[in-house]
């Protein structure tokens, strides 16, 4: 990797010397390649950081994780040959794009809020309309039309969405080595699988948090891959006890290598809800340095961190005051913390813009995006064309990165709101004699712990999960419906004695929380006989 | 599987005693399932299938085929939960869905073509605006609405486009055998990677003919498997080549046991143009059948069939005076053949509609769309909920199965034009002493084959492939760009002795092409040195 012609490295011009804020953007932009207007243009990163992050060192080198699938890859023969479209004058009968004048899609527009008037009320009453044309490109309107996003793209995405976030992943994370890059995907799904082909074989071990994303280890287990489960505490993973696992790995015993990948959710942790703090993520960096492991880090609610929680009675904390203010706020990514390249960050819009677009993008040294856009080409290609340009009409053309930023702190507000409402109906209505928890800092979820030692069941000889199964049928009787815990062991030692719910406040409203977690209250009473 | 409640089997109506036809739609659909309003739906091609599939034999079972991942799936723990989604008043704060309030789009609309007024032109002065909101289904206007869309969605995509694409694969296809079953991919790309990971384990061979589409050869590679390259005529695939291969394999020799799957294009074939006529893919699948083969047929350009070739000077053919007419025209698929249930159809709307929308659809049995939903559920989920809400509003509910019909029936005419301008140009240009070809019935392709024996750079020493190469790159230099044949041969004896180059007449305009064509018979011309 190199900067690209128009990065001035030694200028030493401001934005060479100092980490990418909002204010700096168009300036960058000014000074940055043009974005190509063609179909499928080749495109990366490169071309949209600032200067300022060449001036770091490189990222470690991958070549001894790439899987025998991964290490296969080659460049597309086919894509080989389009170096000769930008010789003038040529007519290409070379590759097999349809033409544009067949897509029956004249013209797409999509009503959105326009900051500061974000609610679903306004959005509809007074929202704006933005649309995409076939020729806007063409007539100088926008650098993204409806005819290029219609047809076939790049596994990297189209350069107009990709460089909203690299300028945003450089913005709010700014990592500490040169060489990183992003990568459009079709979501975080399609990515920790492709990520999970790329770096692993069949038989190796992966880690993962003791309780985690149980679809996630579902992703994992067909591979042919054995999950090794970390223990946690309220902030999540323990990086005593990852070393300790490391340390003392016996090939033996375990059946398999000593691992070199582990999974995390840092941030609002499915399902426990745990955040882990700055120190935590130091430390835990610290064990990856030490047995040269790959931290994949699934962040889907890193911008669903909240306010303090501060009680029933506590006094609201103000808002962030201004967007340095909120991302300040924001506890650090691993992928910030990253001075060694060895973090694959997955990148979500499922839970901050929408699901339904199936796209989001992954950050990562250049070596494994490089790796990653070959199998995607031969696999899901690239995101929707019609997802990528309206979220680049959304987040580029119409809210900018200030906008979005706005976006996302009202996010955190509104999720703030939800969460307090479920924390205060639990202390209201779960039996404290039995039931605890800690209020999520951040995501959807909140786990809440059950003394099931003092179920009546166990005397009559009871397993844990048949208790935990008995509880989880009467609070579905009692019309609620929460998740076992059981459900998200990462392996068969995970959370040994421990009994979990998990409920969330995404979906439901402040009054149907209250009255679920009164039903769920009542069952517990009728279950402990309390 | 069997048959929906509200299809009844044996009411020996009209229904149940023929195939479905574009008049009898609307009755079916009322005697239907309705279709479900919530979010990611449980939903499968049989609540949309006429009775008369009913009447048909099951499918072979696919038990001894599926590779050691396929086999090693399970359903997702989470969507287990959800069977309690449907107890009445039950409050869920089980699964993690963020709230359709956070979806900062309101509303989407969208200009398209109304049937018959086509044209880019008319599309863009008279279209119609078709619009998706928010509360669409809450007030009876859209059985799919944008909050839906928005959200998560299952592997079989939303039961909204699924009934479409069912009831059109019934109406084209009407497969003879009852138990099949449509699911929605994200792409044929993604499709047949999970196809190969699904039906192939490491070390296997599968089967393809010796010039195939070069990234469906790149898919299989890096996945561990070897490829059979079987030989071709004009009309594509040889049965008696496909059998020799067959009947005569020595797993010594090869390095692999005897291949279970055959990939074929049989329409519009890439790189060749080529398509098996009736009697050729009858005689293919009998083969299939001795060997017990499953049949991947990849068709994305089966509605890219063209009006036969009738010369610089010949009279055009009409076009077909209806729709019967017209699906009476087209060559039967093998899924239209495969009494035994052995064939997995990929099928794409990516040269029909736009390939941005990154969605198409799969056909197969029962037994392997739930291997294959499986597969999707830990990866790429399903194709973006914006693509298919907009397929959907232009397919379903504007243009309806006739208007797509009508719709089809003008790009075979729109495509015709192009293949005779390239055909035209050909023989008007190329040197017929060194340069040959068949006119294509389908696709986009033209395959010119050289007499390359009479390149004086063989008498030179040089070999067959540096002489491909020279004539590429002096064409190149005559500025036209068009693909060598080596690119696309399925292993290394395939082609031997033979040159050809492709050319594609799907993007260039008219005039284009025959300069470009021109320019190529110079190249030639100066090569050979006529």
């Amino acid at each position: 990797m190199s900067p690209p012609a128009a990065v001035d490295v030694d200028s030493g011009s401001a934005s060479a010397t100092g980490p990418l804020t909002v204010d700096a953007i168009p300036a960058l932009r000014a000074k940055s390649a043009k974005i190509p207007l063609g179909v499928a243009p080749a495109t990366h990163s490169d071309l949209f950081k600032s200067p300022y992050c060449y001036t770091k060192p490189h990222a470690k080198r991958w070549d001894d994780v790439f899987s025998i699938e991964a290490k296969a890859r080659k460049t597309s023969t086919l894509k080989g040959a389009a170096q000769f479209l930008k010789n003038p004058g040529l007519i290409s009968l070379g590759g097999g794009l349809p033409s544009p004048e067949y897509f029956p899609f004249d013209e797409l527009s999509v009503k959105v809020p326009t900051p500061p008037a974000f609610s679903p009320e306004e959005s509809h009453k007074s929202g704006s309309v933005i649309t995409a044309k076939k020729g806007d490109s063409r007539d100088g309107t926008s650098c993204y039309d409806l005819e290029v996003a219609l047809n076939y793209g790049q596994a990297t995405g189209s350069p107009q969405l990709l460089r909203f976030v690299t300028e945003h992943t450089e913005l709010i994370h700014n990592p500490p080595y040169s060489d990183w890059q992003c990568c459009l995907t079709p979501g975080s799904t399609f990515a920790w699988d492709a990520v999970l082909r790329i770096l692993c074989n069949r038989g190796d071990y992966i880690m993962m948090e003791e309780y985690t994303f149980s679809s996630a280890k579902e992703t994992a287990l067909p591979l042919g891959l054995k999950v090794a489960g970390v223990k946690m505490d309220e902030q999540g993973l323990l990086p005593e006890a990852l070393d300790e696992i490391l340390t003392n790995w016996d090939e033996a015993t375990r059946g398999g290598a000593k691992p070199r990948v582990l999974y995390t959710i840092p941030t609002g942790q499915n399902p426990t809800g745990a955040t882990q703090g700055v120190e935590r993520r130091k430390a835990v960096y610290k064990v990856a340095q030490k047995h040269d492991i790959i931290i994949v880090e699934d962040e889907p609610y890193y911008f669903l961190q909240m306010q303090p929680y501060t009680g029933a009675d506590g006094q609201p904390v103000p808002p962030p005051a201004n967007h340095a203010d909120f991302i300040r706020s924001l506890v650090p990514s691993y992928l910030s913390l990253d001075v060694d390249g060895r973090v694959c960050r997955i990148e979500s819009f499922s839970k901050v813009l929408t699901p339904g677009s199936r796209a989001g993008w992954l950050v990562a040294p250049e070596q494994f995006i490089e790796r990653y856009s070959r199998h995607s080409e031969t696999t899901a290609q690239n995101p929707s064309g019609i997802s990528q340009i309206l979220l680049f009409k959304l987040l580029d053309e119409h809210w900018g990165h200030s906008g979005y930023l706005d976006w996302l702190i009202n996010l955190r507000m509104q999720y703030t709101g939800r969460r307090d409402a479920l924390v205060i109906a639990c202390e209201k209505h779960l039996p404290g004699e039995i039931a605890s928890w800690v209020a999520p800092d951040a995501g959807m979820f909140h786990w809440i712990g059950i003394d099931w030692q003092k179920h009546p069941g166990l005397a009559a000889g009871k397993t844990r999960d048949q208790i935990e199964e008995q509880i989880f049928l009467s609070a579905v009787d009692s019309k609620v419906l929460v998740s076992r815990g059981s459900w998200f062991t990462a392996s068969e030692s995970s959370g040994e004695g421990k009994m979990f719910f998990r409920a969330t406040f995404a979906a439901a409203s402040s009054e149907n929380i209250e009255e679920a977690i009164r039903r769920l209250g009542e069952a517990l009473r009728v279950q402990f006989g309390l």
